[in-house]
Protein backbone atom coordinates (compact mmCIF):
# COMPACT_ATOMS: atom_id res chain seq x y z
CA UNK A 1 0.00 0.00 0.00
CA UNK A 2 1.45 3.45 -1.14
CA UNK A 3 1.27 5.59 1.92
CA UNK A 4 1.08 9.40 1.75
CA UNK A 5 3.71 11.15 4.03
CA UNK A 6 3.39 14.96 4.84
CA UNK A 7 6.70 16.53 5.88
CA UNK A 8 6.57 18.10 9.29
CA UNK A 9 3.90 15.72 10.19
CA UNK A 10 4.46 14.51 14.21
CA UNK A 11 2.11 11.45 12.83
CA UNK A 12 4.00 10.75 9.44
CA UNK A 13 7.43 10.86 11.64
CA UNK A 14 6.81 9.00 14.63
CA UNK A 15 5.56 6.62 15.96
CA UNK A 16 2.99 8.92 18.42
CA UNK A 17 3.07 6.49 21.66
CA UNK A 18 4.29 2.92 22.62
CA UNK A 19 3.69 0.96 19.34
CA UNK A 20 1.52 -2.22 20.35
CA UNK A 21 0.50 -2.63 16.65
CA UNK A 22 1.98 -2.33 13.36
CA UNK A 23 -0.64 -2.97 10.49
CA UNK A 24 -0.73 -1.76 7.14
CA UNK A 25 -3.45 0.69 7.58
CA UNK A 26 -3.55 1.24 11.10
CA UNK A 27 -1.38 1.20 13.67
CA UNK A 28 -1.84 1.35 17.69
CA UNK A 29 0.05 3.20 20.08
CA UNK A 30 -0.31 3.44 24.15
CA UNK A 31 -0.04 7.04 24.92
CA UNK A 32 2.14 7.79 28.18
CA UNK A 33 0.10 9.78 30.26
CA UNK A 34 0.69 9.13 33.83
CA UNK A 35 -2.88 10.64 34.44
CA UNK A 36 -4.77 8.14 32.26
CA UNK A 37 -2.64 4.88 31.94
CA UNK A 38 -5.62 3.35 30.26
CA UNK A 39 -4.65 5.86 27.14
CA UNK A 40 -4.26 4.17 23.54
CA UNK A 41 -4.25 5.49 19.75
CA UNK A 42 -5.63 4.12 16.93
CA UNK A 43 -3.34 6.15 14.34
CA UNK A 44 -4.01 5.78 9.98
CA UNK A 45 -0.79 4.91 8.55
CA UNK A 46 -0.32 7.81 5.81
CA UNK A 47 -1.69 10.78 5.70
CA UNK A 48 -5.15 11.87 5.79
CA UNK A 49 -6.73 14.68 8.11
CA UNK A 50 -10.37 14.11 8.44
CA UNK A 51 -12.65 10.39 8.93
CA UNK A 52 -14.27 11.56 5.73
CA UNK A 53 -11.26 11.75 3.81
CA UNK A 54 -11.49 7.74 3.96
CA UNK A 55 -13.94 5.64 2.17
CA UNK A 56 -16.50 3.42 3.85
CA UNK A 57 -14.69 0.82 3.81
CA UNK A 58 -11.88 2.12 5.57
CA UNK A 59 -13.56 3.59 8.11
CA UNK A 60 -15.14 0.77 9.13
CA UNK A 61 -12.35 -0.57 9.11
CA UNK A 62 -10.89 1.82 11.61
CA UNK A 63 -13.49 2.08 13.69
CA UNK A 64 -13.17 -2.37 14.19
CA UNK A 65 -9.44 -1.74 15.31
CA UNK A 66 -11.01 1.31 17.68
CA UNK A 67 -13.79 -1.18 18.79
CA UNK A 68 -11.25 -3.42 19.54
CA UNK A 69 -9.07 -1.75 21.61
CA UNK A 70 -11.95 -0.27 23.52
CA UNK A 71 -13.22 -4.04 24.34
CA UNK A 72 -9.66 -4.69 25.45
CA UNK A 73 -9.83 -1.97 28.24
CA UNK A 74 -13.24 -2.96 29.27
CA UNK A 75 -12.54 -6.34 29.46
CA UNK A 76 -8.93 -5.85 31.32
CA UNK A 77 -9.85 -2.55 33.62
CA UNK A 78 -13.14 -2.22 34.44
CA UNK A 79 -13.41 1.04 33.87
CA UNK A 80 -16.29 3.60 34.64
CA UNK A 81 -16.63 4.61 30.83
CA UNK A 82 -14.80 4.75 27.46
CA UNK A 83 -13.73 7.67 25.40
CA UNK A 84 -13.12 7.97 22.22
CA UNK A 85 -12.36 10.91 20.24
CA UNK A 86 -10.92 12.20 16.84
CA UNK A 87 -9.66 15.60 17.03
CA UNK A 88 -6.71 16.72 14.95
CA UNK A 89 -7.07 20.44 15.40
CA UNK A 90 -2.87 20.00 16.76
CA UNK A 91 -1.69 17.65 14.25
CA UNK A 92 -4.20 16.79 11.48
CA UNK A 93 -3.36 13.38 10.93
CA UNK A 94 -6.63 10.81 11.14
CA UNK A 95 -6.07 9.37 15.26
CA UNK A 96 -8.59 8.02 16.99
CA UNK A 97 -8.00 8.31 21.16
CA UNK A 98 -9.45 5.29 22.87
CA UNK A 99 -9.13 6.02 26.89
CA UNK A 100 -9.84 4.13 30.32
CA UNK A 101 -11.75 6.42 32.01
CA UNK A 102 -12.35 5.54 36.05
CA UNK A 103 -14.88 7.62 38.70
CA UNK A 104 -11.79 8.38 40.73
CA UNK A 105 -9.74 9.83 38.05
CA UNK A 106 -7.85 13.34 37.76
CA UNK A 107 -10.93 15.05 35.04
CA UNK A 108 -13.81 12.39 35.96
CA UNK A 109 -16.43 13.06 34.35
CA UNK A 110 -15.03 16.37 32.50
CA UNK A 111 -12.98 15.10 28.65
CA UNK A 112 -9.42 14.16 29.65
CA UNK A 113 -8.39 17.83 28.08
CA UNK A 114 -9.54 19.94 30.39
CA UNK A 115 -8.55 21.01 34.06
CA UNK A 116 -8.01 18.59 37.13
CA UNK A 117 -11.06 18.43 39.09
CA UNK A 118 -8.88 16.39 42.30
CA UNK A 119 -5.81 15.20 42.88
CA UNK A 120 -5.16 11.11 42.54
CA UNK A 121 -3.46 9.14 44.88
CA UNK A 122 -1.73 6.45 44.95
CA UNK A 123 -0.85 7.57 41.59
CA UNK A 124 -3.31 6.17 38.67
CA UNK A 125 -1.19 3.14 36.94
CA UNK A 126 -0.95 1.69 40.39
CA UNK A 127 -4.70 1.73 40.81
CA UNK A 128 -5.05 -0.81 37.86
CA UNK A 129 -5.64 -4.04 38.26
CA UNK A 130 -3.24 -5.11 35.64
CA UNK A 131 0.07 -3.81 34.78
CA UNK A 132 0.72 -1.95 30.95
CA UNK A 133 2.98 -4.53 30.05
CA UNK A 134 0.28 -6.73 30.48
CA UNK A 135 -1.96 -4.58 28.79
CA UNK A 136 0.01 -4.49 26.35
CA UNK A 137 0.77 -7.59 25.55
CA UNK A 138 -3.44 -8.61 25.41
CA UNK A 139 -4.13 -5.53 23.21
CA UNK A 140 -0.88 -6.74 20.84
CA UNK A 141 -2.56 -9.94 20.73
CA UNK A 142 -6.49 -8.98 20.49
CA UNK A 143 -5.19 -6.75 17.76
CA UNK A 144 -3.40 -9.59 15.69
CA UNK A 145 -6.69 -11.41 16.07
CA UNK A 146 -8.59 -9.16 14.71
CA UNK A 147 -8.95 -9.32 10.77
CA UNK A 148 -10.03 -5.44 10.02
CA UNK A 149 -6.53 -4.32 11.78
CA UNK A 150 -4.46 -6.96 9.55
CA UNK A 151 -4.59 -6.47 5.99
CA UNK B 1 -37.40 -2.28 16.97
CA UNK B 2 -37.61 -2.61 20.25
CA UNK B 3 -35.80 0.13 21.75
CA UNK B 4 -34.12 -0.19 25.23
CA UNK B 5 -35.15 2.64 27.36
CA UNK B 6 -33.36 3.37 30.94
CA UNK B 7 -35.55 5.45 33.34
CA UNK B 8 -34.08 9.01 34.20
CA UNK B 9 -31.68 8.89 30.99
CA UNK B 10 -31.84 12.41 29.78
CA UNK B 11 -31.46 10.92 25.98
CA UNK B 12 -33.83 8.61 26.55
CA UNK B 13 -36.37 10.98 27.37
CA UNK B 14 -35.55 13.99 25.76
CA UNK B 15 -34.62 14.77 22.01
CA UNK B 16 -31.05 16.24 23.05
CA UNK B 17 -31.27 19.47 20.57
CA UNK B 18 -32.86 20.49 17.65
CA UNK B 19 -34.09 16.95 15.63
CA UNK B 20 -32.86 17.35 12.01
CA UNK B 21 -33.41 13.68 11.46
CA UNK B 22 -35.63 10.96 13.20
CA UNK B 23 -34.09 7.01 11.89
CA UNK B 24 -35.14 4.44 13.85
CA UNK B 25 -31.92 3.24 15.18
CA UNK B 26 -30.12 6.62 15.07
CA UNK B 27 -31.05 10.63 15.56
CA UNK B 28 -29.68 13.51 14.59
CA UNK B 29 -29.90 16.50 16.18
CA UNK B 30 -27.96 20.14 16.36
CA UNK B 31 -26.69 21.38 19.42
CA UNK B 32 -27.95 24.90 20.52
CA UNK B 33 -24.41 26.40 21.64
CA UNK B 34 -23.77 30.39 20.64
CA UNK B 35 -20.03 29.01 20.65
CA UNK B 36 -19.71 26.96 18.28
CA UNK B 37 -22.70 26.58 15.92
CA UNK B 38 -21.66 23.98 13.42
CA UNK B 39 -22.31 21.12 16.46
CA UNK B 40 -24.42 18.13 15.71
CA UNK B 41 -25.18 14.63 17.59
CA UNK B 42 -25.34 11.74 16.47
CA UNK B 43 -27.27 9.62 19.12
CA UNK B 44 -28.25 5.90 19.49
CA UNK B 45 -32.21 5.32 19.51
CA UNK B 46 -32.32 3.37 22.59
CA UNK B 47 -30.28 3.00 25.48
CA UNK B 48 -26.53 2.07 25.34
CA UNK B 49 -23.55 2.91 26.79
CA UNK B 50 -20.57 2.08 24.75
CA UNK B 51 -19.64 1.41 20.94
CA UNK B 52 -19.25 -2.01 21.86
CA UNK B 53 -22.51 -2.55 23.48
CA UNK B 54 -23.09 -2.43 19.23
CA UNK B 55 -22.61 -5.58 17.19
CA UNK B 56 -20.38 -4.31 14.23
CA UNK B 57 -23.50 -4.26 11.90
CA UNK B 58 -24.94 -1.27 14.45
CA UNK B 59 -20.84 -0.01 14.46
CA UNK B 60 -21.12 0.54 10.83
CA UNK B 61 -24.09 2.23 10.34
CA UNK B 62 -24.06 4.61 13.09
CA UNK B 63 -20.45 5.53 12.11
CA UNK B 64 -21.42 6.26 8.16
CA UNK B 65 -24.70 8.49 9.93
CA UNK B 66 -21.51 10.10 11.83
CA UNK B 67 -19.74 10.50 8.23
CA UNK B 68 -22.78 12.11 6.31
CA UNK B 69 -22.91 14.74 9.14
CA UNK B 70 -19.32 15.46 8.85
CA UNK B 71 -19.32 15.50 4.94
CA UNK B 72 -22.54 18.18 5.02
CA UNK B 73 -20.09 20.53 7.85
CA UNK B 74 -17.50 19.97 5.50
CA UNK B 75 -19.12 21.10 2.46
CA UNK B 76 -21.11 24.10 4.14
CA UNK B 77 -19.57 25.39 6.26
CA UNK B 78 -15.42 25.38 4.91
CA UNK B 79 -14.58 24.68 8.67
CA UNK B 80 -10.71 24.57 9.87
CA UNK B 81 -11.45 20.82 11.09
CA UNK B 82 -14.01 18.72 12.21
CA UNK B 83 -14.05 16.82 15.75
CA UNK B 84 -15.86 13.85 17.12
CA UNK B 85 -16.06 12.73 20.55
CA UNK B 86 -18.04 9.84 22.23
CA UNK B 87 -17.50 10.16 25.72
CA UNK B 88 -21.02 9.70 28.09
CA UNK B 89 -19.44 10.07 31.24
CA UNK B 90 -22.54 12.61 32.53
CA UNK B 91 -25.24 10.65 30.19
CA UNK B 92 -23.91 7.67 29.69
CA UNK B 93 -26.23 6.89 26.32
CA UNK B 94 -24.31 6.36 22.97
CA UNK B 95 -23.70 9.66 21.33
CA UNK B 96 -21.45 11.09 18.44
CA UNK B 97 -20.41 14.88 18.71
CA UNK B 98 -19.73 16.03 15.23
CA UNK B 99 -18.60 19.57 15.84
CA UNK B 100 -17.19 21.75 12.97
CA UNK B 101 -14.30 23.38 14.57
CA UNK B 102 -12.61 26.82 13.00
CA UNK B 103 -9.32 28.45 13.72
CA UNK B 104 -11.27 32.08 14.66
CA UNK B 105 -12.71 29.34 17.09
CA UNK B 106 -13.23 30.21 21.38
CA UNK B 107 -11.18 27.64 22.21
CA UNK B 108 -9.41 26.45 18.91
CA UNK B 109 -6.99 24.26 18.73
CA UNK B 110 -8.35 22.40 21.99
CA UNK B 111 -11.25 20.53 21.95
CA UNK B 112 -14.52 22.56 22.99
CA UNK B 113 -14.64 21.34 26.44
CA UNK B 114 -11.66 22.84 28.09
CA UNK B 115 -11.33 26.98 28.96
CA UNK B 116 -11.99 29.75 26.22
CA UNK B 117 -9.01 30.89 24.58
CA UNK B 118 -10.24 33.96 22.90
CA UNK B 119 -13.39 36.05 22.99
CA UNK B 120 -14.81 36.12 19.79
CA UNK B 121 -16.90 39.22 18.06
CA UNK B 122 -18.87 39.41 15.65
CA UNK B 123 -20.31 36.49 17.24
CA UNK B 124 -19.55 32.56 15.52
CA UNK B 125 -23.25 32.25 14.22
CA UNK B 126 -22.68 34.98 12.19
CA UNK B 127 -19.29 34.35 10.47
CA UNK B 128 -20.54 31.28 9.31
CA UNK B 129 -21.28 31.11 5.48
CA UNK B 130 -24.94 29.76 5.25
CA UNK B 131 -27.65 30.04 8.11
CA UNK B 132 -27.89 27.30 10.51
CA UNK B 133 -31.49 26.92 8.88
CA UNK B 134 -30.09 25.89 5.60
CA UNK B 135 -27.39 24.05 7.21
CA UNK B 136 -29.95 22.37 9.19
CA UNK B 137 -31.98 21.80 5.68
CA UNK B 138 -29.36 20.11 4.19
CA UNK B 139 -28.42 18.10 6.64
CA UNK B 140 -31.59 16.58 7.06
CA UNK B 141 -31.76 16.06 2.85
CA UNK B 142 -27.94 14.49 3.29
CA UNK B 143 -29.28 12.07 6.11
CA UNK B 144 -32.73 11.30 4.66
CA UNK B 145 -30.63 10.05 1.01
CA UNK B 146 -28.33 8.08 2.87
CA UNK B 147 -28.97 3.95 3.45
CA UNK B 148 -27.14 3.76 6.98
CA UNK B 149 -29.38 6.94 8.38
CA UNK B 150 -33.21 5.02 7.17
CA UNK B 151 -33.75 1.42 8.08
Amino acid sequence: MNLPRQPGCELCEQPGGVLVHQGPEWRVVRVVDAAFPGFYRVIRQGHVAEFTDLDAAARRQGMEVVAVVEQVLRDLLQATKINLASFGNVVPHLHWHVIARFGWDSHFPQPVWGQALRVVDPPPERRLPVTLEALDARMAKALDAQPAAGD
